[in-house]
């Protein structure tokens, strides 16, 4: 089955280590990201997540990463690994990025 | 701060329960789902997230649900606690559905 | 069938006018929003779209907001109109804000 | 300015033609899906949208397919146009796809 323990790289040169998985597909790590809309530095943030653990290893998972280092926000990324002609596993994922608003009012525009 | 720890319901009727969040924000529960798109009988599903522990209540957060039970799909949940003008906490949520598909060409699908 | 001309007004108080529905499905309109994150005064939009004329009255439907008069961004929404218990006719819509960006690697943040 | 006359192809094979773009930025056209979830055969489907008209190039701009031909269901798209190193104009969008369900109840699912 795909594991994601190890580390993986996306498009915009964001890192992340996932470290070991449980029996059940939980799993925690750390996310480096090469982008960000805060105005403090970047620094690697604690991830969680959980995967299935299906034995075609196509199995989808989510994973949580709390900024808190450097920001209010929190992002949430969830998908499916692949294997590729190649035989190399690729992630194809999805993501919201909450941004922190002060009242219910801007609610509208806290995630992207 | 928000404390996610308890029940919550949303509009739809589905309920989760956060049990005991971690001095590091880190937190696992259960969530009894009242929609599926999946043919299997629904059953309560783990969660397992991170949130913020912001002095002033209104702390983002994400988690994950795995839906392994009765389906390889996966959800993520990202939001924001407030407080409305009763007092009670209220929690804002925007979330995505990865449904596994069989291959590459078909990921375009596989989120909502 | 569902026919969108008229005024509707949303949860966060925005309002819009959809002028004549012509046959083949295309209206356009004029969109009064109540909340942005731009810098200059809000005014109202041009809006322009399409709508299924399914005979059952639920049509999807979708239209886009060109909010050239205080801002570089554009929004879309889609949607399905419904008949409520009490006959009259609701809106479920989702939407998309692009803001303009400099360069393609500040991409991944432009759409909320 | 950018100018979305003419041919354009996304990642998926999917191609869309844009006629001729008013002194207003609104344009009509055909787009020519690659991929489909609907059971009938793939047709071309009408799209009208909107531009923006900035002298830098780099418009942001949304437009709504209608998929009527051979499907109940509506999708909207967003973008910017950016110029590569090379020259060439690249579109980059998001999008979301609205199928028709039955009742409200069942609108959570309806967008992806």
């Amino acid at each position: 089955p795909c594991n994601l323990t190890g580390w993986w790289e996306n498009d915009l040169g964001s890192k992340m280590q996932v470290f070991n998985v449980d029996n059940d597909g939980t799993f925690s790590g750390e996310y480096h990201t090469a982008v960000s809309s805060a105005k403090k530095p970047i620094q690697p943030s604690p991830l969680i997540g959980s995967q299935h653990l299906d034995e075609d290893g196509q199995c989808t998972f989510g994973f949580t990463v709390n900024w808190k280092k450097f920001s209010d926000s929190t992002a949430v990324f969830v998908g499916e690994c692949f294997k590729g002609d190649d035989g190399k596993e690729v992630l194809h994922t999805s993501w919201l990025l909450r941004e922190k608003v002060d009242s219910e009012p801007e609610d509208w525009k806290a995630t992207r």
